[in-house]
């Protein structure tokens, strides 16, 4: 396994490296494009302009549809623009909307982490799916912070991470960073956790969200509803953490959240295969994401504390919160 | 995709084709195994002994833990072989015990094709699991035998196969022989089946099985038990096909069936691949199976006909139920 570092220049390349998932995580998505803005607007210097501003958050807002991070943080962006005149001081203050926007992400991660703590006692063992710690955040992770605090209090704490086809990020990313760390982890096929599960001995489930509707159903990368299914059936406990940039109250419940298809080659090829395993014939279908119903849901995992589904309410942000149609 | 013939003249080259799944399969393998050792046998010719041929049964019985054909097969071989003198008799009679076991294989594809061919309408999609069609068999298959028996009587089908990691049969192998025959099929990962299931438009799960116990449940490729959930959860119709050979009613229930674990490398490396997706410190655990309870089976599509859970002892073959102890 090896460990590469991407220096990104400009928007078009900032919304290529999260088209091609090189950034990813909801909450890494919404600081790297925020970042982006503010770079490229620091760049030009006294030619920035808030209309340039505007341009780049579009191309950056479109590159991936299901995260809702992405639009929250280049709202921010663009409405901090708006304050400030064209010129050398649009730059500056971005940048520092978008490092802000970085830091209250660590100090989200470790509210969550702190929110799910007691889920992880000293002896557990926990299934997370994908990855939704430091790789995906600007910290400690969410569905993973609880873990890393565990750890860090001395407990002792295991991980079983299925692997997440079609990109692998629970064996390239979560295992990676898991074992890093110190945290005994073990890595199992996607089709394994039904099996794994059934054995009695895991704690809890804790999975991150790309989108939480406002009744509670969650989209997330795609393979987490089975796991939900799952977990319900041997009554183990399923856990979505999730900071609040990731409610949406402005998406009733998950029938509307848009779900992100990926293109054929992911599943055609294997990573770090030249091979292909599917005929030329075969068609495929290759969702990014799926949505789990709020019914599934034992909790959430939030900077405001460990919610029920209906306490989500306490994550909208009075914007988001005032423009609700029900 | 390439398309490559094994010649096998040993019976040490036959188990290790089996072990490394070059025949999988759970009917398949016991018609292997059995040319394995009638082949073995018919090579000796004036030499072959009734003890090299139980040696050789051992030697083949070992090779894969959990389909209950492999012993089987076995098992028909050696009794014939108690019946005939050593030498070069004994090579000819399990020549043909072998091509009995195929023959009645073929045939009883058939059998199970017609016993399910009400379930694949006009305009069915049916969705299976790792590969139980022709490529598992020494006929049309198990799981896609009625859905080749429905193509051939001009009904419209297509299929969803999942990839069915870690060794990838549904995209490498199933999506192969269906493409090959013309029905339209789509691969997707494992961790979709539920998103798709949820669509509401397929009309049923078929999957093959490696042993089937005496209460109905139903061991099978690892990941067959999470679909079956998803199926349930939104009221698709799951069966399971299968040929008596794989009903074992001396087991009774799917607690007291040995499951494989298979080699890490599986899932630390893709097929095909040099490349490793799993760090070295993390563990794997493969296990190549799991056991989906009974109560998630809609019916059995069986060479005895189309048998609910309670019917299932009609498919005892008189030795094993005589073997019974409850």
């Amino acid at each position: 396994m090896d460990e590469h570092y991407l220096t990104v220049s400009t928007v078009g390349e900032m919304a290529e490296a999260i088209r091609s998932l090189r950034v990813r995580g909801a909450p890494l998505i919404g600081i790297a494009a925020a970042m982006g803005v503010a770079s490229a607007a620091r760049r030009l210097g006294a030619s920035a302009t808030r209309s340039s501003v505007r341009e780049a958050c579009e191309i950056l807002g479109e590159t991936r549809p299901t995260a809702v991070n992405l639009k929250w943080a280049l709202g921010r962006v663009q409405r901090r623009s708006v304050a400030v005149a064209d010129g050398v001081e649009l730059g500056a203050a971005l940048v520092e909307e978008a490092q802000a926007i970085w830091d209250e992400d660590r100090a989200m991660c470790r509210r969550i982490g702190e929110a799910g703590l007691s889920l992880v006692p000293d002896g557990a063992t926990v299934h997370t799916h994908c990855n939704a710690g430091a790789l995906a955040t600007g910290g400690i992770g969410t569905a993973l912070a609880p873990i890393y605090l565990a750890h860090a209090a001395g407990r002792r704490v295991q991980v079983i991470a299925d692997e997440t086809r079609p990109l692998l990020q629970g064996s390239r990313l979560t295992a990676w960073e898991l074992t890093r760390a110190g945290i005994p982890t073990t890595v199992i096929g996607d089709g394994m956790s039904a099996s794994r599960l059934s054995r009695g001995d895991i704690t809890c489930v804790i999975v991150g969200a790309d989108r939480i509707a406002k009744n509670g159903d969650v989209a997330n990368k795609i393979g987490t509803y089975p796991l939900a299914l799952a977990a319900r059936a041997h009554g183990v406990p399923f856990y979505v953490a999730a900071p609040r940039s990731t409610f949406d109250a402005a998406t009733p419940d998950g029938r509307r959240i848009p779900i992100e298809e990926r293109r054929d080659d992911e599943i055609r090829g294997l990573p770090g295969s030249g091979g292909l395993s599917v005929p030329a014939d075969a068609a495929v279908w290759n969702p990014a994401f799926d949505v789990t119903p709020a019914e599934l849901v034992t909790g959430y995992v939030t900077d405001a504390g460990l919610l029920s589904r209906h306490e989500l309410d306490r994550l909208a942000h009075p914007a988001q919160a005032a423009g609700v149609t029900t």
